[in-house]
């Protein structure tokens, strides 16, 4: 079993320094509750809503940025997935990275962009498989819109993802809604493993979000969910518990059996 | 716009005879409610429960049974969606079959069966694409487990469905409940189509089914839904409604867009 948090957070803009400064301060209390992963929102690092600023402000992955991240995971033995905009070659890509502040950092490049905000900014990257193991259980990574498409979580699940981890920018309204309250419930449930959504919150320029950042477990149970403001969630996960739901909902097994002729 | 509606309906186990009758008098029924196409339950015609005596009732899709639920369809002109257990070749299929009275019937056959009481019973058929047009709409056809799998709805919505029937027999208990309450409404969300899913009720042999039908539209949205007990639902169905959800979850278009390099 470990303990895993999700902070739901607002992010101050652009304003790279404030923003980590808010994640360091959220890893001190993730640490404090007990949980040894933290997941922050979607380009938390860079903000969702700071248009063409946004690719000014892109880093390679061994810039300054992903390092001050390595250096609050390490300082306060708290994983880290966090959202930003990265710089590669000529692309910029919406990028998540995952660094425990011992090994190289690991970056998830959103594959499905939505809309033409997202498309003006960022380059996407094909479908990839982006698996880790932290504390014994392998993780996944996807960002907000790619975990719409039952592909990209059966692709993680497939390959032997426990838990699936999404940064997300999601907007208020009744898809948001509904993305939130059911459809992470059910890429859950339909691969059997743990889902964890990672939502800003608040006003951000052009941007309302929906809040309503979830955990979600193998049997499409809420193990954490949070409302309209900024909340800092964490959960057990045990899959050790789910063993009867796996059984009775042998998705997997049974889509390899079908594939076999 | 056309009205469908759903027969939530307790069979009188292997009596395909009174089956048969009751689909008569729910055809009826649905015709007096201004509804085209009735759906009903999974293996509604040789009971769900029968083990194997459904075996020995098995029909091939040109014997009395389909031509009986022909003649239903013509007299009351309301299309029939139908379970039952086709008999072809040396093997017993766990079939569905679409009939408007006028033209051929289409057969369906399920794909992915459930568990070893249905694999002692019935052959699987391969993943197939099975669709008809009615009134002007195309439509699907999956039983039970196979829309429980994300790939199966999308292979039909991509061929061009614009609603999934499907005829099931899920049983109490949290998954058939979370299946009916989440998954279904998530299946059409997720390919901005609409389902309807058709169950059971009762207590028959062995099962004890968890009712809840239901039929969802493009936007996740509930039309209507059962209780647990008999019941005959209608809904109209509108794809124009729905142009808003379409295009603020393009996921067909956006699914197309990432599979070409």
């Amino acid at each position: 079993m470990i303990r895993i948090a999700v902070s739901q957070m607002q992010t101050a803009g652009t304003d790279i320094s404030a923003n980590l400064t808010r994640i360091q301060t959220d890893a001190e209390k993730a640490a404090q509750a007990g949980a040894c992963l933290l997941v922050t929102p979607e380009l938390g690092v860079t903000s969702y809503a700071g248009g063409h600023e946004i690719v000014t402000l892109a880093e390679p992955a061994d810039g300054p940025l992903v390092t001050r991240l390595d250096e609050i995971a390490r300082q306060s033995g708290v994983a880290i997935v966090a959202g930003f905009a990265e710089k590669a070659g000529g692309a910029v890509y919406n990028s998540a990275v995952y660094t425990d502040g011992t090994g190289a950092p690991l970056v998830y490049r959103k594959s499905h962009l939505y809309g033409d905000y997202e498309r003006g900014l960022f380059s996407p990257e094909q479908p990839s498989t982006c698996l880790f193991t932290h504390r014994g259980m392998t993780f996944g990574m996807l960002i907000c819109y790619d975990v719409e498409f039952p592909e990209n979580v059966r692709r993680l699940a497939v390959a032997g993802a426990e838990m699936v981890l999404v940064p997300t920018a999601t907007p208020m309204g009744n898809s948001g809604r509904f993305i939130a309250e059911k459809m992470i419930p059910v890429r859950a449930f339909e691969n059997q493993i743990f889902v964890a959504y990672a939502n800003n919150i608040g006003r951000d320029g052009a941007f309302d979000y929906a809040g309503q950042s979830i955990i979600s477990a193998p049997d499409g149970t809420v193990l954490a969910m949070a409302g309209l403001g900024e909340e800092l969630l964490t959960a057990d996960i045990d899959p050790g518990l789910y063993a009867h739901s796996r059984a009775e909902n042998p998705y997997l097994k049974d889509l390899q059996a079908m594939a076999a002729p």
